[in-house]
């Protein structure tokens, strides 16, 4: 059985234990998985994309599977779901892309493609759903993320990147981007003069600031930093900011606001927030805290909603990025070389980032 | 200064400490409370409509404010906020309804008319919402509620009750009715195919399967009483019935409901059931758990919503009553007369009711 492939080595960094330390790390992408099944990736199939990677955003999840947070790493694990690149290859069967093409790939590279969720372009939630790096694969395979300088992945599951939208801050859509954007579509935010209120300015976090400004939305921003408010209200433009530990005013916005977007990682009290959203306000949670406790009368007094988000689908996602395309939306990086990522990820850890570090790949393995 | 009333008895059943029992009681519901602070209640004024109440339903409320669950009864409390009866006497400035009207007044009888919640007929969320009874209304008299044979209350807090429709089934929809109403409006349920999981099977559960069937949804009913299981199917038409303890039927449905109404006032854990819920479904809470807690992945990976809900604004109410008589929706009572009310709560206590108490109040007060 002939390897339908071109056995070209594919440049890595991997994590390989708990430490979460990454070191260099070379593997084929290239051999057919269904032929030969154990090894690590695939050939390019009728349906599938190959990339150049030349972008990476980094990402907490890159954090948490790089140090076994979540308990299920498998080792040698390549992080990076925020992929940016240039087709080098497409299948027969592809006619959307071309080689050339300008491409991002997010946090999963497979799913059934039959189910509910998948028909209805919510591919993010189905049962069935790879994630990008550190996901079992349908032939097996154990999936190796961005920080690498190719990837195979079926069509459905490669966006297109507009001409002139730079690659670089691309790559924080696919993640970071999409995360922000599907609850506030979800929840019917994209309405001139509702208010929204962000909790966290981190990567999401300015990202949801971006969009409640391209959508006409009064924002505000929550955070436990005062050294958080210039950013927030110059740089990024936030009608008002508001240190979270000022009970006069947090009391003074009771009420107000329509949508809270809540991006912070750490656990925190959930009460004060909910109270401070109007009749049928939703507050959403990006991330996962080790538990959610809410008084009842947070909720049913004002009619309130307690919601989570995670990622988006496919449809959503070219969505989002035609709109930043559209709306001149780019997420603010600080862009570093591969070998910089160690220090990158504890910085990270620190929230010490404006907002966002892209790994420049395409200069970082030659 | 003249009193611009007739001074009549209105007769009643009053609790007079916190033992919650209730025996009769008279007071005056026509002293003009603006020029005689301090009575109980007031004449009819130019917004207001006078009604002859015939019956009122008997709501869990009752229980707990009679009983002082809440530390804020003021007693002597005359409770009851599901009101159906005759107009008596309307104010000059009362266009909409005349004497003989059959009308209804639900939870609440006053708010301040002039707030975003007021002028987007949210006064159920109003801040200066106005109990039916143990209520401090505007004029800084204590409301009293139905279980008594007459009421004056601002027209805009009073529903109109179309002919044929009966009295006695009419007053449950003035709570129950429209607690279940509100959620399932709000929530986009009014879609036939649409899945419905109803938790508990009292007054208001079997209010929601009732609405459930008549918007052409497929009703699951969750209870902990197999004894339930016939009066969900057979007497509700509801599809399905699922013993909550029954884990194995509990796995089945796993990711299948749009929308569930937990109808429970009894603490109970909430994750089994959010874990239903499809993609972006939601589950609302009607009552008030000592807390609220729940695991974050049964909100994030569903993108699911948890919320709460307390009545409806006075426009959904009249809505709501128009599409009870439309649809010949009528709730399923026992009627009693009020001699049998101390009898009635304690078989509400332990849920021995099949499946609103309304107390028969113009033919109890003879």
């Amino acid at each position: 059985m002939a390897v339908e492939c071109e056995n070209e080595n594919c440049h890595a960094w991997a994590a390989r234990d708990p430490s979460g330390i990454l070191s260099p790390y070379k593997f084929e992408r290239s051999f057919d998985a269904y032929n030969f099944p154990g090894q690590i990736t695939r050939t390019v199939r009728s349906d599938d994309v190959s990339l150049r990677i030349t972008h990476c955003g980094v990402c907490y999840a890159d954090v948490a599977w790089t140090r076994n947070m979540l308990h299920n790493s498998m080792y040698p694990l390549v992080p990076g779901h925020e992929i940016a690149g240039v087709v080098t290859e497409v299948g027969s069967e592809v006619k959307i892309f071309k080689v050339g093409d300008h491409v991002g790939v997010g946090t999963y590279v497979n799913s059934c493609q039959d189910c509910e969720n998948c028909n209805g372009f919510l591919e993010n939630h189905c049962s069935k759903n790879v994630f990008t790096f550190n996901g079992v694969d349908a032939d097996g395979s154990v999936t190796k993320g961005g920080y690498s300088s190719h990837i195979v992945v079926h069509q459905r599951y490669c966006f297109k990147i507009p001409d002139g939208y730079p690659l670089a801050k691309a790559a924080p859509l696919l993640c970071a981007g999409i995360t922000v954007y599907t609850p506030m579509m979800r929840h019917n935010m994209k309405q001139p003069g509702k208010s929204l209120g962000v909790i966290g300015l981190g990567g999401l976090g300015h990202m949801a600031v971006k969009f409640g400004k391209a959508f006409g939305l009064k924002v505000t921003v929550f955070s436990t930093s005062e050294s958080k408010r210039e950013e927030a209200t110059s740089l990024l433009g936030a009608h008002n900011f508001v240190l979270s530990s000022d009970e006069n005013q947090m009391e003074t916005l009771k009420g107000s606001l329509h949508f809270i977007l809540d991006t912070t990682s750490a656990d925190h009290p959930l009460d004060p927030y909910l109270s401070l959203l109007k009749v049928g306000g939703v507050m959403v949670l990006l991330s996962f805290p080790s538990e959610i406790k809410v008084h009842p009368a947070n909720l049913n007094l004002g009619a309130r909603c307690l919601s989570g988000s995670v990622t988006g689908g496919t449809k959503d996602t070219q969505e989002m990025i035609n709109f930043c395309a559209a709306n001149k939306i780019y997420p603010e990086i600080e862009m570093i070389k591969i070998n910089y990522i160690n220090e990158a990820l504890q910085r990270l850890i620190g929230r010490d980032v404006r907002f966002r570090f892209v790994i420049d790949i395409e200069n970082s393995f030659k």
